[in-house]
């Protein structure tokens, strides 16, 4: 019952290599029973004390949206201003948002203060309670790309901001915002490789202790 | 080439409900390719303008292993005095690390100040390459459970201490500390659901805006 085949940990190993940051969506809809089933991933997530702190904002409204817009152009020209040269000019070029397109759009907050877990673990490291966030976004993309559903997570936003924009509970913190959406392309590349903007290393280096 | 077939949509959600947290390890080791495979996983992994911040070290040295578990037991001994009545009662009797008998231990870290992905996406939101780290560290878990190994998280530590016990760089954060090894039991249900201390939602309410 419990083991999994040699064909599924390849296929396992394929889905993480085909997982992209997705920032160009098509615009058609997406079946809510398709994101609905995407997001009961989170129930099945890891969190510090079994706090479950994920609380999650689906952003419809055309003024959300909006809003939610202009706080990522306002955030992105003033980190345009960071950088100069050839980083300045591809900065420039870079699409790193798919606010405009993404027909399903998502503010992925931390409830710092849920009683939930009663602390369990998140006394000296309160900040695991984000972390189980994190790890519930991951399995969302991952069982999002499974059904060929592309995920781009926008972190160039004052998240202070956005809280106050969209009217959630002060305790709350921004995690992510996601953009959902079927993409445009199935990319093997991070944009950011193509583009020209980093490289991905292919070795991980460890210490020893 | 790209698509997932049904079956594997279903093992890929058999998958996240098998990942545990693991407390309860065998002390036989685990052979190094299979940890590799694993760890191969975090090169993969969504990172903030390819920053790819995280840093691994193995803890293997009687030494380093004996400052950890002391880190840890004076930080539990802390954090049961915040409890009382039956919450102190089950608190005593949940195993909340492996560190006595995982062969594998990992603390990993994040390099808060490393130059790759030139501050991409990171400029208002820096806890995005410790959320980066966090993503890895998801994926690194969910390969180890295709292959049958378990991971723990332990998080009732110290993170300076420990960052200064395992002489790493300054600018390197903790994350989490990992006991990794093959699990006594393969359990269905998280441990501390079974031991009564908190349950686990099955319904995931979200707000719109």
């Amino acid at each position: 019952m419990t083991e999994f085949t040699q064909t599924f940990q390849q296929d396992f190993d394929k889905l993480l290599r085909l997982r992209r940051d997705v920032r160009r969506f098509r615009t058609d809809p997406v079946d809510g029973g398709i994101i609905d089933r995407c997001l009961a991933t989170f129930n099945l997530a890891p969190s510090v004390g079994l706090s479950e702190p994920w609380r999650i904002v689906k952003v419809q409204s055309a003024a959300a949206r909006q809003a939610v817009l202009e706080n990522f152009e306002t955030t992105n020209a003033e980190a345009i201003k960071g950088y100069s040269g050839e980083k300045a000019q591809i900065y420039s070029t870079l699409k790193l948002s798919g606010m405009r397109d993404a027909p399903v759009q998502l503010a992925v907050f931390c409830d710092e203060e849920t009683p939930k877990g009663a602390g369990l673990g998140a006394r000296t490291m309160p900040e695991t309670r984000r972390y189980s966030v994190v790890a519930a976004i991951t399995q969302f993309w991952l069982c999002a790309r499974t059904i060929g559903l592309g995920v781009g997570w926008v972190s160039i936003l004052d998240p202070d901001s956005l809280t106050k924009e969209l009217n959630v509970p002060e305790n709350w913190s921004l995690v992510a915002y996601l953009c959902v959406g079927w993409p445009e392309d199935v990319l093997t590349t991070p944009e950011l490789v193509t583009a020209g903007w980093e490289t991905r290393s292919d070795i991980l280096e460890t210490l020893e202790r």
